[in-house]
């Protein structure tokens, strides 16, 4: 039985804020000076805990443990949005440290390699140290030289290892209030949810609001208010239970009380776990647009994001909910709504996700904060699962 | 029978449109440069018809006819919005000019004062000069002293005088498609519609979009979106042949794709002759806003602006139309959807409007015209009107 250092864990993460402390949230975007900083101080206590540790040059910090031949990879990404929140991401990386230490101190048969990976929030590039680790990252996308031009790091890339790895498992923060609703104090993620989103254009003609008969009118702002309407149905109608959909964004121009909107635009985003689902719901929209579209507004659609849907290995999960079971508590079983690091992870490796409270669902804010016993028994009930991976 | 001088005329009005020429148009607003040597030039073509004329310190540029006690008040305003047309205002005010100068050099029994407003456009306060005419500004009213402060003029201000003035006819091209739709080419107004104007804005809260789920979102946009379709709903069931609305203003914040909005706010504008319309589809709109505010989502509306509609006096528009008839032209009845100075004249004198067709409904844009015939044929009517009524 892996016993973690709760004291220990907490005074890690309470000093891992402390770089870039902003009230009681963190300021730590990728390559800022606090993230640097964050990084140095990590890998200096990956060192203490005798952990084979550097930063590699996507700023990625990696501690490998000498442990074992096999290890289970705890992580997740110590950069922060601006004025984010001082658990998101930091709690997975702590977890890990704290995990792999409680190992080694206890010489378990069990061993962790830990990594805290660069730019998940995608300040340069979404998801740059992750991608990098697992070799699917493109040097050339939008961004990735210019944080690499940041980067003050020099150490060849970490990479994956499949005949060392076990399996990932990153812990996080809901960013959600599904497990405060549920009273529930452990998740089980399923997957991280797949997203379509669509840019919808109405093209009309502006007029005098005043002079211009309404059967005269090529209204780009009605058009686009109406099927906005018909979406919202088609998506009700269709949804399964976890499926959120929403419109963002909605602009109308000239955007005058007096003319008639001769442009309107607006952002639909739909997530779920279900690739098909999304097809299908993508499928409705463009044939509600196409509907529209054949009155005397033009309407045109286009879809400028699509992530698939990324699901977590179901074995491990039950792992996770077995380990939590066993330390009196019920799990529930949710999708990530949100993105992370295991959504690359897990074309990598098994990979599993496990979910603790947020207070008021709060996230992306320095207002985010969970419950200390919720840390502590999200760490403890990690700890159980990699016992039984390793074993 | 007052006969006009139709190359004069068009000569008047192509002069006038060399102040401040832009392409196709002008760009005359209140006090600007343009607008200034417009009055001056004015002022000059007014003396030469042998009328009394003068600018007054708020710019309206006043001649008054010397041949009889009573007169016929023709007119409208010089100024224009930027990048403006040619004949938006103009046209009402050349028509007085060579009316009153065809009665003068044809000594008719019927005698013309004519004027040119300032500022109906509201560079600086809408209906300035023709409020001042009629003895209904407020001095302290927004815009009122910057637009004297940039006065050159210092002519105390010339004022309706009820018993030497018959009546106030004003010729303005139509600003929309009716007539040219209708192939008519004389416009006889039935009165200036009454405006109301509300602006509804709905607060909830800010959320992930992906990670909270549909049923504990307190969704701005959504809300805003289903009720802005109500009132279209409700609208069109409730209106008249001639209503018109439109939501020409709708914002959602903070605006990102993946962000429940917490905030959405629209305007709603609608415009009809019938008060009693107008205030049935207000309290419809306030019905239905009530509605939506139930939910999980706040709603307030705020009437940001109500003007009363302006009839025309019957029995001046029915001689227009005769004059029409037989001049062998069908007059097309219709209600202006924009505003004019006559709606403020309307108060204090027996007030008509001759509408002209404006081809493809086009205004407010340099791109704004009327075919010379039509413009030759709107003054003719007019001076027709103009002898009847001085009988």
């Amino acid at each position: 039985m892996i016993e973690i250092n709760s004291q220990r864990l907490l005074s890690d993460l309470r000093e891992l804020a402390k770089h870039g402390k902003v009230g009681t949230g963190v300021d730590r975007p990728a390559f800022s000076e606090a993230d640097v900083a964050a990084r140095r101080w990590l890998e200096g206590r990956m060192r203490e805990a005798r952990l084979d540790a550097r930063i590699d040059r996507y700023g990625n910090v990696y501690g490998r443990s000498s442990a074992a031949s096999r290890a289970v990879l705890i992580g997740s990404h110590s950069d922060s949005v601006p004025k984010g929140g001082w658990l998101d991401g930091a709690l997975g990386v702590i977890y890990g440290l704290e995990i792999a230490r409680a190992c080694i101190e206890q010489k378990s048969a069990a061993a962790v390699d830990v990594i805290s990976f660069q730019d998940e929030e995608g300040r340069y590039a979404p998801f740059l140290g992750v991608k990098s680790f697992c070799g699917v990252l493109d040097e050339a996308a939008p961004g990735v030289p210019d944080a690499l031009a940041k980067s003050l790091f020099s150490a060849e890339p970490a990479r994956v290892e499949k005949t060392r790895h076990l399996a990932y498992l990153e812990a996080h923060i809901e960013q959600g209030p599904k497990l405060e609703a549920a009273r529930r104090r452990i998740g089980v993620v399923t997957g991280i949810v797949g997203i379509r989103r669509v840019r919808i254009t109405a093209r009309g003609q502006a007029d005098h609001a005043g002079t211009t008969p309404m059967g005269m009118r090529k209204d780009a702002g009605a058009a686009l208010l109406r099927l906005a309407n018909r979406i919202l149905d088609a998506f009700a109608g269709m949804a399964a239970a976890d499926t959120v959909w929403n419109i963002g964004v909605v602009e109308v121009q000239p955007g005058a009380a007096n003319v008639v909107p001769a442009q309107a635009s607006m952002m639909v985003e739909f997530r779920d776990m279900d690739a098909r689902l999304l097809e299908r719901m993508l499928a409705a929209l463009r044939e509600l647009a196409a509907q529209a579209g054949r009155g005397p507004v033009g309407v045109e659609l286009a879809e400028t994001a699509r992530i698939e849907p990324a699901p977590m290995d179901a074995r491990l999960g039950e792992v996770i909910g077995e380990a939590s079971r066993a330390l009196g508590e019920a799990p529930l079983s949710l999708p990530s709504g949100a993105g992370h690091d295991a959504m690359i992870m897990s074309q990598a490796l098994p990979s599993a996700m496990l979910f603790i409270p947020s207070i008021g669902g709060r996230s992306h804010d320095i207002a985010e904060d969970t419950d200390e016993r919720d840390i502590v028994l999200g760490c403890r009930v990690l700890a159980a699962a990699v016992e039984k991976i390793a074993a």
